[in-house]
């Protein structure tokens, strides 16, 4: 059991808060744009946005997940070593004045394949705490889209593929920029760019190839935008889903995104289904206030 | 043989001009930052820059090569289809009013892996006729690197994988662009990242993973943007040579990025060899006034 508690999934450019009752029911909830790099890294005005939070939600007690304990955000809290499951990530929660609790994030500690993540383990944790997570496979499509081996409520390892990030970085400079004005709206031009992906390991060639369509007119300036997102999706599933023999695939985001992972999945011989990323992160948030309640200090 | 004239390879962002006298040699060479978009794509006043270069350099023949004869330069030149060699494309020039000549790109006209060329297609076309390229592949690394096979000088078919493109935009706006903000430094690092990329084809995880190991204090911010250069490459180089068995490539370009595709083919197992790309281009337009001058009309 837990009090009435205040969660933030606080990331590099959005902020989203979730005011929680004593029984887990959603008092309020909002997004914004205050992510750490709006209030300035490292040395911005931590404590006032705190401040500024407690004054909206009472002096109740904050959990607070994501890049705000990262070099670029409040103060640092070391990774998590995977394995890492709810226990380990409690035990490595950092304890602030004022009720302030920072989760920290989950590394893989591995010379040859080492990766990070930052909020996302509370979606997972919360998706398993949902009952919703067999052991398996886990993928959070977005910015960086994260792939995890989930054994008995654990995360064991995991993996990231920078695809939003290249996205937007590739919309806002680059020779497909005024094609990616567009946004993806024909699932089977989008549909093709996945199965291209999913087989052949040649993207920045396919990529340049969108705008070669549309200069020798085989494709409409319309159609690049879904080709382009299905080449981008279809190769983070080839890279997510490895020499992984999982037959069934969990899906933790915002239904949009994770219906076109859905269907990249599908052409990859994988079922797949989607849990809300929001449920999942207030879930993940209960099952963590719950643990911190009953662990001893 | 051909009279005195002035080349022009005009890019997107820069151009370059040649100012060549009747036996070929250069009387004057100039680059600057008056690519197509400078000037305007469509509307701009190509016109009124013709006229600035004639004030400079008497009225002589122009033959202008690259973005010039796209949608976003002067006027759009039709692309003439690979394969094709140095006839195919002095038929395809078009002849403006006073003496201006626009060179066509080349495209690969294929529904499966359609790509188009502009500008590359003359250092092709110079170094065949410098005696410098043997039957097999070419690469022309870049924005938009070009791999080409030729075959009795000529273009058969080529594809473009567009790295310098992907770095620019990921230096611009991506999670790597702090640390894209040194330059690539360190060979032994740089080959690093070309051996996994050559063996691995998992370039958009790989990448995040460089920040994953600067979070981690595998690797020094300092060493992340020659890892970041190497995968890029090693990439780019494993999509170019593709099931080619080519034992020798030819690489055409400025020489510090020919060095750095060098080392990668070398790590690929391939023997290569350095043309430079100014001088490929002025043989090319050397050639293809030649052969204007010997064409009927």
């Amino acid at each position: 059991m837990h009090a009435e508690f205040v969660a933030v999934d606080w990331g590099t450019t959005h902020r989203r808060v979730f005011h929680v009752g004593a029984g887990g029911m959603v008092l309020a909830q909002r997004s914004d744009d205050r992510g750490v790099l709006a209030i300035g890294s490292g040395g911005g005005d931590f404590a006032g946005e705190i401040a500024a939070l407690r004054a909206q939600t009472g002096d109740v007690p904050l959990l607070l997940a994501g890049m705000i304990g990262s070099t670029r955000g409040w103060t640092e809290v070391p990774y998590v070593a995977a394995p890492a499951g709810l226990a380990a990530i409690v035990g490595g929660i950092a304890h602030m004045p004022d009720n302030v609790f920072i989760v920290p994030g989950v590394m893989v500690d591995d010379d040859k394949r080492p990766d990070v993540m930052r909020g996302e383990e509370v979606q997972i944790l919360g998706a398993h705490a949902m009952g919703k997570v067999p052991d398996g496979l886990v993928c959070l499509p977005g910015t960086h889209t994260k792939w995890a081996e989930i054994s008995l409520g654990e995360i064991m390892r995991f993996r990231t593929v920078m695809t939003g990030d290249i996205l937007a970085a590739l919309k806002a400079g680059s020779i497909l920029s005024d094609l990616l004005q567009n946004e993806p709206a024909d699932d089977a031009v989008f549909l093709e760019g996945v199965d291209h992906a999913l087989d052949m390991p040649d993207l920045n060639a396919e990529l340049f190839s969108v705008r070669a369509r549309v200069v020798t007119r085989r494709m409409t300036p319309a159609d690049a935008a879904s080709r382009i997102s299905g080449l981008l999706i279809g190769a983070d599933v080839r890279i997510g889903l490895g020499r992984e023999r999982a037959d069934v695939v969990t899906i933790i985001g915002a239904a949009d995104l994770c219906q076109r992972f859905a269907l990249a999945l599908q052409r990859a011989g994988r079922e797949s289904f989607c849990i809300d990323g929001d449920q999942a992160f207030l879930a993940g948030a209960v099952a963590i206030m719950a643990a911190l309640a009953g662990a001893p200090r």
